[in-house]
């Protein structure tokens, strides 16, 4: 057996819910599996996303030998836009997972010199040191999978995301066969998703969901409005299919839902008779109990079709009195107030509207507790990381296999960055590699850092003084009153006294300054004393002060 | 009968939650129920507090002849300190309402020549042409009340805040025999409480919690750490008691948990023996299975005492292996992540920790759907105006009342500031007064309107760059090189070269201005123009560009 040590670095999505990244590393070799990005957290001022920081990946980027990518939801594949024009390898996925690929990295001009290699469940992909098989999952998008992956050293487990759900809508269930044969067999190391490691019991079957629209449809004298995530290709499937029950015609509304319902029917994942799909502008003419509409906007995001619709401004519908409409989603978290807003405003043009709070209208794709345990009692590793969560997810998670009498230390809760080294002797964490949060704002990758994010918390909080100061070059006086304007600060009407007496009291003080007045840090340092004190006696506000001084 | 109308004008608590304030008019008097306050939601930047807009009331100061309060949370008594220094009516609340009314006014230096008076349920209290009198319910806080209100054209009944729980732990359950007997004497009109309309079935008792934490108790073989909001002064009851019966002590930790506490055993809210409540200084020295710490931080306040406790800052005592830490309440919309960030903290200080997600910590204070009908059911009111709730709590509740046989006619979805007539004849919405969302930012109450918010929300996305251009006053010729700062827009070190290269195009742009160039509208306009192009497309980010023109 081989001396050799494996290296385990999670450099995304150990400690946070988002960007995905693992990266495994033995004998000169490493794979990277899911390159996924982050939405920004509230404090996250401005930004447009989060990626991992892959600094160390850079520094071995000749080593690279594959990126697998376990299934096509934004936070396993969002980095791979920033990731391959730096790190040229293979990427690895299943059918849709590469269809999915294929259009962000176009987006966002990133395609050319790729390779996307499909990868086929059960077959072998050998990736320098490592031999590394796909197997199907069930998660909420159709094609997801998680890896086998062979070294000299033993077998390792990656689930992906998934749960357990026997009956479900298309694709297939979690392949549990072959995991109990590698169980068998024997596995070294099982990573296994722990995102809803706080739900007791078991995750409702999507089955449960079209039983829900079924019965909606065969209720509702209107028009049935669906909305869910477009990635959610099975919850389509279960509107189609429960509208060709009652003759009903869909209409597909929203442009990533129009784009990724094409793209579904083309590669055979969405199963829709022709006579069913109409054109959003036939709608008009149609009688409502033969109308669905499946549409974006179960987030809330003010520019998708149903908000746009709620508020009277969609160009073909409108929501009206009759409207059953059904939200097929939960918020995720930071999204609650949007989504409220919107069931608000689509209750006040009259619908119905059918929510996460009244209604089972959404299982999510995530295992709770009992196929957590169902998982590793097949699987039985010798040792487990819990990946995909927040800590107190991967504490439940690991908390979960020593319930299933797992020894306490061949349990190990990572964090983002540790390093994980596993030889024939046993495993431990050996130490800690460059690892974090990389912001995309805009056009440019990694430049906003913490000064820039406390200058905007510190701006959107009381807002800004500009104070200029005019000095005579000659006699290093100041000359006439300072100029003073705020924005965020006050209303510049109702405290236009204030502003003027902060300007004489300011002009007073640098008058004392005599001959030091010139001196830039010394105004600068006057300036900002004087004005802080002032202001917040008077408003108790603390505004951001920004002298310049003008030199004549 | 009289042939006067009734006017119902609510002024806050109608299309959102907090903020309660309702107003009823008749024959020249007014009485005001409830002044309450809501916290910022997240757009609203750098604001501390909302309150309901007062200038209706202001208008008719006069006809005021008393404040009634229904309970002691914030929401509904927040806006007192606003409110009384400028109108001085008589407020009438029970005995630990008025207790919490006291402090807050007197926080805020408002008690000053204020009137307030001990209501006692069931004695009537005259105000102008109404009679009022208080009924005891049942909710998360004692001594809460409803109000019965009889007037010339007919009763109306205000049910608070309240849930119908049989085994309450303190404090009295909700009152239904005196509202049956109201129902059968006749109700005009309704207010009724909408929070939870959202919700099917019943609310569960107070004692289901009970019976967890006597669970926790008599298990944990540490210390048993309780957070829960202070003014949950029945949840504190049910600490003390399963810690007296488990032979344990119990510390108060947190400034306002502490206030609460003291307050409620003077008042004989809080039943605790001398010998069981102890100095949290004390706890040092004590086995861990003899102690009990309750501590504010159920929203994980970032000052609060769990909160420091969890991040090893607090004086006395830092999170140990082997605590068991309770947080006895769900988050409030909004703080989802605090909590979340607390948890995993505690969890990492190795902690057990039972949250809303794993346990049955904590039930909320209002009735469920089946309570609200209960409610109706019994008062068999003429009409009813749903109170207390985002417009699809009450769409939900008005639902509910029609669905019991009301007819639509007779049920009033109001949002704030409309006035609904009540008469002989019937009701109806007659129109609107002045309402919305009064701003407290520091001392200033009022001053922030849509600009200030709009110029905090811009310099909080992509920050703000500011421009000097200096002029020669005689010639009207650009002097020099423009000036530019930026902050939180870019990284100043990495993006130095671009804000060069906008000067330096800035320069040219402007020198081609000629004459017109000292003129302030031709610079002001050229330089936004100019620098937000050149930015946006240099960075995709839409910065605040704040340009200065100083005459030398």
């Amino acid at each position: 057996m081989t001396k050799s040590k494996l290296k385990i670095i999670p450099l995304g999505g150990l400690g946070e819910i988002g960007k995905n990244m693992m990266v495994i590393e033995f004998e000169g070799d490493i794979i990277i599996i899911d390159a996924g990005l982050m939405f920004p957290e509230e404090e996250m001022l401005g930004i447009d996303l989060v990626i991992p920081d892959i600094s160390y990946l850079l520094e071995h980027k000749n080593k690279v030998r594959g990126i697998f990518i376990t299934h096509g939801h934004e936070d396993h594949i969002g980095a791979l836009p920033y990731l391959l024009p730096q790190i040229n390898a293979p990427v690895y996925a299943t059918k849709l997972t590469q269809g999915l690929i294929r259009v962000k990295l176009k987006e966002r001009r990133a395609l050319q010199g790729v390779v996307l290699n499909t990868a086929v469940p059960g077959e072998e992909i050998s990736a320098g040191k490592f031999r590394v098989e796909f197997f199907s999952v069930c998660h909420s998008i159709p094609d997801a999978a998680g890896l086998i992956i062979r070294t000299a050293l033993g077998t390792i487990v990656h689930t992906g995301d998934f749960k357990l759900d026997y009956t479900p809508v298309n694709g297939k269930p979690t392949d549990l066969s072959r995991l109990a044969q590698l169980g068998t067999q024997g596995v070294m190391l099982l990573f296994s998703d722990s995102t809803y490691a706080e739900l007791p019991g078991y995750t409702p079957s999507e089955k449960t969901v079209g039983e829900y629209l079924d019965r909606i449809m065969a209720e509702a004298k209107g028009r049935v409005i669906v909305t869910t995530f477009s990635s959610l290709i099975s919850r389509v499937q279960q509107v189609i299919d429960a509208a060709a029950k009652y003759g009903r015609k869909v209409f597909i509304a929203g442009r990533s839902m129009t784009d990724t319902v094409r793209m579904a029917v083309e590669l055979g994942y969405l199963n829709a008779p022709d006579s069913i799909l109409g054109q959003i502008d036939e709608v008009r003419g149609m009688p409502p109990e033969k109308i669905v509409l499946v549409t974006t906007g179960s987030q809330g995001e003010p520019t998708s079709a149903l908000v746009r619709m709620a508020n009277r401004d969609h160009p073909h519908v409108h929501i009206q009195r009759g409207d059953t409409v059904v939200l097929s989603a939960t918020p995720i978290p930071g999204n609650e107030a949007l989504v409220n807003r919107t069931v608000d405003n689509l209750f006040k043009q009259g619908a119905r509207v059918l929510y996460y709070k009244l209604a089972n209208v959404h299982v999510h794709g995530h295992g709770s507790q009992e196929e957590l345990k169902l998982l590793i009692n097949l699987v039985k590793p010798k040792y487990f990381v819990p990946v995909h969560g927040e800590y107190r997810h991967l504490n439940l998670h690991a908390g979960l296999a020593q319930s299933l009498g797992m020894p306490k230390e061949n349990v190990f809760i990572m964090e983002d960055g540790q390093v994980l080294e596993i030889g024939i002797q046993g495993a431990r964490i050996t130490g800690k590699v460059g690892s974090g949060n990389v912001y995309v704002d805009g056009l440019s990758v990694g430049d906003i850092d913490g000064v820039v994010l406390r200058n905007r918390r510190m701006l959107s909080k009381d807002g800004i003084v500009v104070v200029i100061i005019t000095v005579n070059r000659q006699t290093g006086k100041v000359v006439g009153r300072p100029d003073i304007v705020t924005r965020g600060f006050v209303d510049t009407r109702e405290f236009n006294d204030m502003i003027e007496q902060s300007k004489d009291q300011l002009a007073q003080t640098l008058d004392h300054g005599g001959a030091r007045a010139a001196e830039w840090s010394f105004i600068n340092t006057k300036v900002k004393d004087t004005l802080e004190k002032f202001y917040y006696q008077q408003t108790k506000r603390h505004p951001m002060i920004l002298p310049f001084m003008v030199k004549v």
